[in-house]
């Protein structure tokens, strides 16, 4: 905008002076076209970068960890710049404090997992390729005129083994990272070993610096604002657990809800979303065992001794996405072509309901025996809860009013109020099967919610969480979940 | 074993000898022992690296391209050691040869795209970096005493941005190595500059060795043997397709197949197998989607054209999980607790294979079009197919026996006789529930399976796949598909 101005200003002041120049206006209009074309390509990428920024700027907000995590980046490489400032520490290392940087480049990860895991497998992978480089160099050196040979040929089959090894599963999800930092220090030490000649000295000193390299990561990433993979993993699944009753809740209450609201059906964001949590956890199995992973090399820290049981954290993620895969499910009914009929959703609707609640109500004492690190001492009686109504629906599945023979076995007054009104009207199991698909769901998932509660309760005394003793105050929190993010 | 009969050796010597020594055969029993512990820890660690082995072989074995790709990187590793040994283009680079066998370590990854993304990160971050980290150092030698301030500064504020900018998934799914090589490379360029003299002249070398390291990458890994990421994602989906038609086939059949086969249900583990297939698919996203963006990297090779619509195979990934999700849950009716009555078996029985073969016959249709990257001229007829056997089903559940009013409507002649039969028993919902509830899924499958088709169509019109010429030789494949892995 200032520049049209001043364009803009140009273009006056020459036509003003129009006597003198007549040239003047010419260049002036082609100098706007300039400038307006300048004008426009930089507010294209002026938005472009708005747009980035926002994006960036949203997600510092939603996780102020990942700032913390690019300025403690920020702090680390400052710190190891010192060595190079400092003409003692600098001579000290031989020259070689570049490898001090590199090491605080490529091994300072956001959480305390990751990077005590690089810098475990960078630290044992040097030393032991730097030993092996400096043997294999010292057997190619008396074997005279083979030494070309010797050295390619070592470079060649190591090289192959640790590229290998990094295909099997149960290695790679500890040393990748390793095998690759000992093929890297392998080819260098035994085929720079070629050209240099002082190879011990440099090899202690590149040790030396990847030591002040890795303690460095590793005092900064723990001291200052540490970010815990296993915290962050013990937070996923709460979350997550808390995502499942929402949408359970949300869904089942969604079917049965009266008609003329459900025509409106985007009137509140917020239910959607709730509605759609449990999307996060259908594909959340990648992140949870890479968490699990790293959260094995981290120190015991907060309510995490050191070894905690972080393998049974994939076990209730499993659990938990196969809720999700029948909630998933749910959403065949919601939106199932033919809506069944009023008084079928009627005769169902109480159950169902009571059955969704029930099982939702466990799922949030789960995610509060997270977050309070504590066993549930209700867990048994809302798990029978959960037992009853599913025993319940099942009864009110047997006096479904579309079947003639039976319903005097269970003659409580209500049931039988609603038979006889609509055993006038009799409905084909086409109109009843989004229901009774929701039904046979909520069932399954019943049973599905167990398996969650089984591995939890496995995590809670394997993890020695304390027992429920404040169980009075507890309970306002399971009623009132955090409903964050 | 070797070391343990010398062992027995050992002992017999000393007691044929016993006269003129007694402490032997003392001695000789401690030997024993260590040997024997000696014995049992060898054992011990040859199991596990045996153990280790035999996995590994199978890794190798299930697929070749990974000690294909073994063999390339020690061959890539091997052709940048010349560099090396031969003294002309040692000295070409100033001895920072080293700088090319650590872009090799680092950038050889195991298909072309991911190399090719980081190659073009590596060069790019460099060049980018190493300008910047110049343009720095120059700015701070003319800032005098402030010099170590404003390296210090920059090099905080540049790692922080860098470091944020990888959160950001867009930059992060295509740049997240190039950040990293950014950072490393500004860092070591303008805090390296305090002590190096001839900065400039350094750059160049490391840019030239950088730019041999990546060419002798792209050589071999374009030239030998090539592993695309674009292939293995088609192939993946392709396999991932017949999976799902098999398990579908598979899950429907165990269900509908009678009860004294049910009863021995592991006869067959190649059948357990292929009910199971749909599993790889449900937690596919993120390899497809990984692989998707690495290759976009890559350039045309065998039918895939530069600029492939790669993206469009997240989308077929995505249907396809839907669909098993509904795989996931036909579990539920095959495992349910209560079976059907075998009259309402009967009666579902012929339709819901009817779908279900239907449905699957698509699949396998989607399965041969990738396979051989065709349009489909009989897609039409095989959805037709499918939503006439959807209708067909729908018209069965009009026609429950348990539903009295309604069979005068359509008075076929089989299912009138099928209504007599079992009119006489009469069942409640809670029997039928497993077959509703199978129904329904069935019904939602091949509505999902419709989006497939959709999105694998949208690929076949934008990636230019020939029409369907040969239809009568593709006839023979498509019922006969190869049912690999």
């Amino acid at each position: 905008m200032a520049t049209q101005e001043a364009g803009k200003l140009e273009w006056r002041i020459s036509v003003d002076n129009g006597t003198t120049e007549r040239l003047v206006p010419r260049s002036g209009l082609s100098k706007r076209i300039f400038l307006w074309l300048k004008d426009l390509v930089m507010k294209v990428i002026m938005e472009r970068v708005a747009k980035f920024m926002r994006k960036a700027w949203r997600i510092g907000a939603d996780d102020p960890a990942k700032v913390v995590h690019c300025l403690k980046v920020g702090l680390a490489l400052s710190l190891v710049s010192i060595f190079y400032y400092m003409r003692p520490l600098y001579d000290g290392v031989g020259g070689n404090a570049m490898w001090a940087i590199m090491t605080v480049v490529v091994v300072f990860e956001s959480n305390v997992g990751a990077t005590f895991c690089k810098c475990v497998n960078r630290v044992v992978a040097t030393i032991l390729a730097g030993s092996l480089g400096i043997a294999v160099h010292w057997v190619a050196t008396q074997s005279g005129k083979a030494e070309v040979f010797v050295i390619g040929c070592s470079v060649f089959l190591f090289a192959f083994a640790a590229t290998y090894s990094r295909f099997v599963p149960s290695f790679k999800a500890r040393f990748d990272y390793g095998a690759m930092i000992f093929i890297l220090t392998f080819s260098l030490v035994s085929v720079g070993g070629y050209r240099v000649d002082k190879l011990v000295e440099l090899a202690q000193q590149r040790v030396s610096t990847i030591a002040i390299g890795t303690s460095i990561c590793i005092i900064i990433t723990v001291f200052f604002c540490p970010i815990w993979a296993g915290s962050q993993l013990h937070r996923l699944i709460e979350r997550n657990l808390e995502k499942l009753a929402d949408s359970l809740d949300g869904c089942v209450a969604e079917y049965f809800k009266e008609n003329e609201v459900s025509t409106n059906r985007n009137e509140d964001e917020n239910t959607n979303m709730k509605l759609q949590g449990f999307k996060c956890v259908l594909n959340s199995k990648g992140t949870e065992e890479a968490m699990a992973n790293l959260a094995r090399w981290e120190p015991a820290h907060g309510s995490f001794n050191f070894r905690h049981p972080w393998k049974l954290y994939v076990k209730i993620g499993a659990a938990m996405r196969r809720c999700a895969y029948c909630l998933e499910n749910l959403s065949i009914c919601i939106n199932y072509e033919t809506e069944a009929p009023d008084q079928v959703k009627n005769h169902f609707g109480e159950a169902c309901m009571k059955l969704s609640s029930a099982s939702s109500k466990i799922l949030r004492e789960l995610a509060d025996m997270m977050k309070n690190t504590r066993k549930s001492s209700k867990m048994d009686f809302l798990v029978f809860d959960m037992n009853s109504a599913v025993q319940e629906l099942q009864e009110t599945l047997k006096n479904v009013p579309i079947e003639t023979n039976k319903p005097e076995e269970v003659p409580s007054e209500e049931e039988n109020k609603v038979d006889s009104e609509e055993r006038t009207t009799s409905m084909s199991l086409h109109e009843v099967l989004p229901v009774a698909t929701l039904v046979s769901l909520l069932i399954e998932n019943a049973a599905r919610i167990q398996t969650a509660v089984e591995a939890v309760d496995e995590l809670a005394n394997l993890a020695d969480f304390e027992q429920d003793s404040k169980k009075k105050t507890g309970d306002n929190n399971t009623k009132q979940p955090p409903l964050s993010s």
